[in-house]
């Protein structure tokens, strides 16, 4: 998942609590205490009207046979195993998108496969060395490990060479200004907070860190850099670059490892030093992808959507299994639940396989301009985009009403501990923002994240990092909310 | 470091103690207790013999001026950020050998560059790719990522393609047999036992797997293989490559990482597998490379000699913090807290920054050849090699009663938490191992091994991997036993 457009850091986690607190302070009639939404009340007789015994019982159902279901996983090792890396613009995010309509087909939905036009940039050479530095050994150079980020202009094939200039903040790049940028390998040495990571806090972590992926090499581009390079945003300590979108900048863009920034800032403390940098990627043509549409009709209100949901396309180096192959997976699997336990919703159970989220969301506009009007039937959407550890609960966009009428569905999954509804004042999940934004009940999977970022965007996100059994608790939280959201008597409130 | 020379498993650890346990249990006679080996027992006549009052504070004073000195630090920065990798026959090999003379000549040591012909084997291109498998997208490939292990021959430039087959043992390769072997590439899938290391026994984890590294790519190339492969060494989940020593053989051997490892035995698993295989390291004429011998010459008896040691080569991937900058600088800074205490040693403190530990220890047998004769004047050798983590005392090769002549040592060294006499069988360090076998008590520090199979081998020894704070007591403790073997009164017995 990438959040750099989110202009603020989201509650993205059950351990925000100050922050919080801070906020229910504030407007104490509206927003029910912590303690009382992250309890799990007794039944009211409104509780009682929307959830009569027979849907708490089939919920129970599903939850049980979520935990005990391997269909999610055995999704998920096609999709990175055989299938492989899904960037927007390749054949293996075709061939994905192809591959889960052909399964959904299979459980009987009506699939359709939405065109969406997307951009396909593509990896090329990625090597950097030192090349003049203080103590430097000569004939010899010291290797920076990195990567392009997505959408980053090339070198000339020979590379370049430049001097470097380090700087922690923009308020840094712009006070040397152009005189000192010029011409230079402009690096940002903004640290990931590992301890927030550590604390539950990943998200936070992030969200400071991202904004000079985001949007550093267009300012470095603006004061006349020659290229410019971010550390890593990500947790971990293995000499892992992390790739990410960077907003188009007319200089090659990379990440440097953690390690390599310290190496970079620690030279740069004792003197000049230069760089040969060569960064290759190209920008193909656009292609068309796909969002994956697929339906279980409602038998009662066929016209009123719940979406599950999760992005089918991934970055390129790892598999994308935590980000977004999980995601995906546990969407189809409500579906797979749905059908072997002969449990028809009551509205349309939509899954769809988002295309497109980490290089700038066209298949979230696709969908949004295609259905903008039909947003009013849209009662919930699901995305889970937040990897695939242990759920916590969901991150909520909606009505605190709404939220109140979910008691009963935070009393199932109390057993599975993804009880929390933690409100939210961002869109809980990218692909999912533009309804969120229009009013649709949202609500994201709230994964435990304390090692995501130790992974995300990296070549090591691949099937192992998913523990079969906390998948199968996502499946779990996100099948009983779905058939809840899509069997409540009355339509969750806005 | 590297032990694929061991024939068996050293109680590598403290914690080995059912182990340590059955062996001093079958000769209750010679060996105490576990229990009374690692308790700091009172103080007996011989101990006040040979530690009088006087050299049991300067015992003190050294290990207090260690926990507060930053020179190891900032030597081992100089080494690994300013000269960077130090392979056997490289230039920066050479560079390290010449700025450690200079260091400890400048502390007023005696020193010496003992020349050592070196092998100089250089890395090239390293790829891979799946490019036939169950489930492949027409068109594209799966990447592996992997790197060539020290002393691999070469593919052809353009690389080869080859099956793949994939054992778990060399049973398993031996029952497969020259029919199906021959021609393709082998992939040795040995998992790493990660409970073992986080238990703390990681070395133990390490004889177990290393041997397929070490003798896997003869023993397929025996079968007429066309390549083979390891599965990485090492710990953690980061999809990192880790490189070491293996036997000469005649195909191109490498490891790929513990994620790729999986991928391939998986998609093998369901049908037929082809890899392209890319690997041109270069085995370039010998070099010649240094042994640094550095004496502060004993006041008392300067013909017997105290080694304190670490070795200066490392592999090329990182920058050879952990292994094995941290043990040359350590040795250096016992050198350097006498020199600042003006404290001289009774017998002769020599450092050695060994060469060539990593690619057949050239630098060890150099030194042997030359100074055999010498051993019995050896009074005792110290290495570092097992990384920068907290220590917990030391692994010893000598007689019992040389043990039990240690205690006031581990008094002085039980508030560091370093206070363990680990008896153990095999060397307790390479480059000191013909010193062992020639009956010189030899001593290895003996550090925390829970993450050092995470980084070992790998890009990501580095710097950082290294606590400052954790460093300075490994200088503690190596400096207080250097200095106690150096000014107890009676030679270390035999």
């Amino acid at each position: 998942m990438t959040k750099a457009f989110r202009s603020s850091i989201a509650l993205q986690t059950a351990f925000a609590i100050s922050t919080f607190l801070n906020a229910s302070a504030q407007t104490p009639a509206q927003t029910p205490s912590l303690a009382s939404r992250m309890a799990v009340p007794q039944p009211s007789p409104a509780d009682e009207h929307n959830f009569p015994p027979l849907l708490l019982q089939q919920l129970s159902a599903i939850k049980a046979t979520a935990l005990n279901d391997d269909y999610a996983y055995r999704q998920v090792a096609h999709l990175t195993e055989n299938i492989g890396p899904r960037p927007s613009g390749s054949a293996q995010a075709r061939a994905a998108a192809e591959y889960v309509a052909g399964e959904l087909r299979q459980l009987g939905l009506e699939v359709r496969l939405q065109p969406v036009t997307v951009p396909h940039w593509v990896r090329g050479v990625e090597t950097a060395a030192l090349v003049e530095y203080p103590g430097m050994v000569s004939g010899t150079t010291q290797k920076i490990v990195l990567t392009a980020l997505g959408g980053s202009s090339s070198t000339p094939t020979e590379g370049l060479t430049a001097d470097v200039v380090t700087v922690s903040t923009f308020e840094e790049l712009q006070a040397l200004g152009r005189d000192k940028v010029a011409g230079k390998i402009v690096l940002f040495n903004e640290i990931f907070d590992q301890q927030k990571a550590a604390g539950g806090l990943g998200f936070a972590a992030y969200g400071e860190a991202v904004r000079y992926r985001g949007a550093g090499p267009k300012a470095a581009a603006d004061l006349g850099a020659a290229a410019a390079l971010v550390r890593s945003v990500g947790n971990a300590d293995y000499r892992l670059p992390h790739t990410g979108f960077s907003f188009p900048a007319a200089i090659p863009a990379g990440a440097v490892t953690a390690e390599d920034a310290d190496l970079i800032v620690h030279l740069a403390s004792q003197g000049k030093i230069r760089m040969h940098l060569t960064l290759t990627p190209q920008k193909l043509p656009d292609e068309t992808g796909y969002n994956v549409i697929a339906d279980l009709k409602g038998s009662e209100h066929p016209e009123e959507i719940v979406v599950v949901s999760g992005h089918l396309d991934s970055w390129d180096l790892g598999t994308g299994a935590i980000d977004d192959g999980a995601g995906v997976v546990i969407a189809m699997e409500t579906a797979e639940i749905l059908q072997r336990l002969h449990l028809r919703p009551a509205r349309t159970l939509r899954v769809i396989a988002w295309m497109d989220e980490e290089t700038g969301g066209a298949g979230s506009r696709a969908y949004s301009s295609e259905y903008f009007n039909n947003f009013i039937h849209h009662i919930a959407a699901i995305e889970s985009d937040s990897g695939a550890a242990h759920p916590l609960g969901f991150e909520v966009k909606a009505a605190p009403v709404a939220i109140n009428a979910l008691h009963p569905v935070q009393t199932v999954l109390l057993s599975t501990g993804a009880s929390v509804l933690q409100p939210t004042a961002d869109a809980p999940g990218a692909d999912i923002a533009a309804m969120a934004d229009a009013g649709v009940p949202a609500f994201g999977v709230m994964q435990d994240g304390r090692t995501y970022f130790n992974y995300h965007h990296t070549a090591a996100d691949t099937l192992d990092k998913i523990v079969p059994t906390e998948l199968r608790e996502n499946a779990a939280a996100m099948a009983v909310l779905a058939y809840a959201l899509a069997n409540m008597k009355d339509p969750l409130p806005r």
